[in-house]
């Protein structure tokens, strides 16, 4: 494991820390009620497809495990609506979705009173952050075969330990291939607006160990061109039918790694799957533009100055050499014929 | 014009303004002797090709101006100890030596005694500041042919009034199409490390009441994708035999616009043409890795982490569509004619 475990139950409070100090201070938070889960995603204190999904669990635990609610109804109702919060809080990465559908099927199935309700939804929580675990090992130990010995990987914004409940995708793929003692080397890219590869992939890699050299979004070209890429392995946001969404910057890279012949790799678990959808489906969440126009709180572009700030783009899949899942690697073709299965079952 | 000149003498001294605290504030900056001019090219308190060249012109006129030297051989001895000074200054941007040289080549050509030789170093600044003015205009009215009503074009870093003396490369060609009154807009990113896009291209446009938009290097693919983007125009540090160097991440925009095939444009003086060389003769400067690990005095990535900061990329011709320059507007197989020509004159 890494050693970086970022959420946790105790005496009903859920721990994790906020990565928007990181990497100059390491600050816990603790969520007390399902709606400091809520804000804890919407203001990115905690981010990254895998976690948002089990800090929306534990969200739904809180509120189950703090109720007052004397009838096993009234419990549900509260639940339910405190799934709908923190349905609102962000709208792309789908394993938000995926964990609050997962928390609430296991609530409405389990049989008994209001404590053995809470117990369940507590329950489930806690066995996803562990499933979560368990698939990023798997995961590493699938992905880490594609590397070899000496290989420089890039990697964009944060899918390590802090994107999830402990060791990442991306990053647990790196991790994996050099606890097999390969003498590998990472890129990261510092991934603006909020930084997350300068802030938290160097700071997770430095503790591991592993190389690692920051560049700028906009140099990506520049070391693919110096031949000093072997390999980019991203995590993902959702992937769908035709497409990769992830971190906006990951289709500029997947565009550059094509140019370059340079395998483009996406490691994600399968709760970020949905192949019921096409990108057409997805909502591209737009934040807001001080993200853009100020540095922390530092302006840097004039007063009255628009700005774009999508958080995530769009990657088709013929971009993509292959996706790295805890079931195996699997090539966009192999995808087709999952969402094949998915039409023929529904 | 855009009323913003960057670069005049005044009783002895060089009057320009540092740029490094552009838009908040605007700090006037007195060079008194050559080595305030060295110093302000390589701390970028002037940045541009065009306008370090003639920031270059002018230190050697502050090294004759202020000059004790009373006889000709020793001024000239001066000029030249300057003319080293400055040459060290920044290594990418070719418009520095080109101008180095031909003051030098002016200096030693005209006759007289010390005071003919200070003013004719003088003049020469002068005249190149004002040619600089006359060769974007000419540039912005070539190049404001290209641009249709409505469209929307995209730069990178800047190349406006604050690159040159004055209106501008890549900027000068929006600035004359938008005074020939199409409704035009621009996307500005913004050109990470030192932000120059977010900082100087849009505060000139803002200033000239020309619509901009702020997006990150890592948006380039997104905006792009979506169909946001009908032209790309850049200006040029150096434009060798078979490529343009530019600031880092123009090469990773004329890939992109490339995949999407947007037309991708350069502005730029015959003074920044080298085509003596190939793109294997240029040093691409790498700046303090403290520019990417910090911003502004912030640090923002862990301590001891490696940081890469080339200022430059090389594009090869192959993704250019044309070069707007003071003669016309060149497509690259016009360029390599007259790179044939330079050739056949050697």
């Amino acid at each position: 494991m890494s050693d970086l475990r970022t959420i946790w139950w105790k005496d009903g409070v859920a721990v994790t820390f906020d990565q928007t100090k990181l990497p100059s201070d390491k600050v816990f938070l603790e969520m007390k009620e399902c709606s400091d889960a809520a804000s804890a995603i919407r203001e990115m204190r905690v981010r990254g497809a895998p976690l948002i999904g089990v800090t929306a669990a534990y969200g739904l635990a809180l509120a189950a495990y703090h109720s007052k609610a004397e009838k096993r109804d009234e419990m549900m109702k509260e639940i339910n609506e405190s799934a709908e919060v923190l349905r609102r809080s962000r709208p792309t990465a789908v394993n938000l979705f995926w964990a609050i559908d997962r928390v609430l099927k296991r609530a409405r199935t389990v049989s008994g009173n209001t404590e053995t309700l809470a117990k369940a939804v507590l329950d489930e929580a806690q066995k996803m952050a562990d499933e979560d675990v368990e698939a990023n090992r798997r995961m590493g130990e699938y992905g880490a075969k594609l590397i070899r010995e000496e290989e420089v990987v890039l990697t964009h914004c944060n899918a390590g330990s802090l994107a999830t409940v402990d060791y990442g995708t991306a990053l647990g793929v790196i991790r994996a291939a050099w606890n097999q003692g390969k003498k590998i080397s990472v890129i990261a890219t510092e991934t603006r607006p909020k930084l997350q590869g300068a802030r938290l992939t160097t700071y997770e890699l430095k503790r591991d160990g592993i190389p690692v050299t920051l560049i700028t979004d906009s140099m990506v070209g520049y070391v693919m061109s110096k031949r000093l890429v072997d390999k980019v392995i991203v995590g993902a946001d959702r992937i769908v039918q035709d497409a990769v969404i992830n971190k906006i910057g990951t289709y500029t890279i997947a565009v550059l790694a094509q140019e370059h012949k340079v395998p483009f790799y996406v490691a994600a678990p399968r709760s970020t799957f949905n192949l019921k959808q096409t990108s057409e489906d997805v909502t591209i969440e737009e934040r807001s533009s001080e993200e853009v126009t100020h540095f922390r709180s530092q302006r840097i572009a004039p007063s009255g100055i628009k700005a774009l700030n999508p958080a995530f783009d769009i990657t088709p899949l013929k971009y993509v050499e292959a996706v790295i899942c805890e079931s195996g690697v699997l090539s966009t073709s192999e995808l087709e014929r999952l969402t094949a299965d998915y039409g023929t079952r529904a």
